[in-house]
């Protein structure tokens, strides 16, 4: 109904895209791609999408906005103890998107593609009639019926968490409100690191092994780690409790929360964390954790599975145990 | 950034969609699905997204848009000699999304899948902050390395079309331009006809198998017979001779060119018929024939694969050969 002066799809696709694809999909010169797992393996997939002035700023560099893109979707593989095997590309855009701003979408999404090990297997360009949005499937692969469930954790099981929580939603914050006390007080360090967080998720794929080995769940933190635990427990029944002393904070975020006590109730349900949360049986907390470190990856424990259903309780030494009723941060 | 007044997504995935969800999902309450093609296949991996306004009326009924979003994409695995396995669905709703409209758009999302025997694997809600866009990612499967390729035509090859072409292009003209002469001279039966070609595609999976045993190249007839063809023999060097009179027409649509001849470059050029264009070598013509005639599909012999790679060069009993040099429908 709409046809825009522009260069055609298949233009585009040839000059932006096609350099990113991957094996099985002709060069992206066909409609379709094939791809079989390895032997003895199952495919996982996954689909989160990003928009335009919902899940990153209208101005954010393109190349961040492809690589958050992909970078969303890989946490979840990664959650779910999996590697990584190619991805497909839903990409609206505004009826004013410019050349320049493609190709530096394209740059950033080859270089993501390239440092995570996952071509692009295919997709599709449409305008959207609105703001721009940015559709992946991520597929990886897991050793036939091993994929690490998110329902799956036993009364008694240790909650760990990789790298550190909060720094995307103060990073998140800090651009929503650049005016706020604390913000000039961080030094441009600390401001560089949370702004990054933000803006460049870091999927933890180092760690799939090790979840695949040890852990009786998992899941990533994307919605704040509050939520996400919430939503891990109801699946399973089960509840938790969290010493919130032990939640790993980066240096920025630890200062930011020492001069503004209350940004850590945004670090434990702000969203856009992109680490992975996981149980494992007290008899595997050792092994899980040299596993993780062999990644080079930090992992804290955090506290533990409790019998019961209700949201996680989270206990600090000073003041009254919490519980965030509110629930997680919501993309929707 | 931004968030409504609304049920979580949470509860819309669990009201609206788990219902769809086939196995490997844990009921769409984890964040990947797992999947493993029938041993000795491989997976075929293909996604189109539809955008109100764009691609489909705002006011055509959810289903109906259901429908065509998980349409278009099996007619893609179709093309290829797949058949479907799964999907994957990426919803963006416009901030006045309404429950009713979600109910409709779910409840022909499940008899399409049903229909097409697709369950739902997975996918993500989000805001749009402009007008929807259904994006799905289809799995299909084929027998390993059987995908049938669409730049793999041979100089001599027939080319043939399944079912008729250029329904949905008069009904979208229809649509657009009530007040045509021709429109009202056509009876309610072909109106209805040609509305239901715009609003519902019937992706060919029936003709999978025949593809696969005899078509040397496919793909799906979706920006238009003309543009398509030049698309799937300039990839492979060659050029095409069509024979204007052998294109399938419906009675419907044969009955409007009738009435007013300029329609048949609609016809020819226009979009979203999802018919499956192949080409055979000349000595299995008689048994993709046999095989589409045992699935019920109507299949029609258009034209020979020529050498040169021009565009393809339209025959007519009366009047000079046509070329279209300004490509396909562009839904971009």
């Amino acid at each position: 109904m709409s046809a825009a002066p522009r260069p055609s799809e298949a233009a585009l696709i040839a000059r932006f895209f096609a350099p990113l694809a991957g094996p099985g999909t002709e060069g992206l010169r066909d409609d379709a791609a094939s791809l079989a797992p390895t032997p003895g393996h199952d495919l996982v997939l996954t689909a989160d999408a990003i928009v335009s002035g919902i899940h990153y700023f209208p101005d954010d560099p393109p190349a961040s906005i492809a690589r958050k893109a992909l970078g969303v979707n890989l946490s979840d593989i990664a959650a779910k103890g999996a590697a990584p095997r190619g991805f497909l590309l839903t990409l609206a855009l505004p009826g004013d998107w410019t050349e320049a701003w493609l190709a530096g979408f394209a740059e950033g999404l080859g270089q993501a593609s390239r440092d995570f090990a996952c071509p692009l297997l295919g997709g599709d360009t449409v305008g959207s009639g609105g703001p721009a949005l940015i559709g992946v499937t991520a597929i990886g692969e897991v050793p036939a019926g091993a994929i690490v469930r998110r329902t799956s954790a036993r009364i008694g099981d240790r909650i760990c968490v990789s790298g550190t929580i909060g720094d995307a939603a103060l990073g998140l914050r800090m651009r929503l409100s650049p005016e706020a006390a604390w913000v000039p007080r961080l030094d441009a360090d600390a401001r560089g690191h949370l702004a990054d967080r933000y803006r460049h998720p870091r999927p933890r794929l180092a760690l799939a092994p090790a979840l695949l080995r040890f852990a009786t769940a998992a899941m990533d933190v994307s919605d704040g780690l509050a939520g996400d635990l919430a939503k891990m427990l109801a699946g399973a029944g089960r509840g938790a409790v969290v010493d919130v002393a032990a939640v790993p904070l980066s240096p920025a975020a630890d200062c930011a929360i020492r001069m503004e006590p209350d940004l850590i109730e945004a670090a434990l349900t702000g969203g856009d964390d992109y680490e992975i949360l996981c149980t494992v049986a007290p008899g595997d907390l050792d092994g899980l954790r040299a596993a993780a470190a062999t990644a080079g990856i930090a992992l804290a424990v955090i506290g533990t599975v409790v019998s019961g259903g209700g949201p996680p309780v989270f206990r600090t030494e000073a003041g009254p145990a919490r519980v965030f009723t509110t629930g997680a941060f919501s993309h929707f």
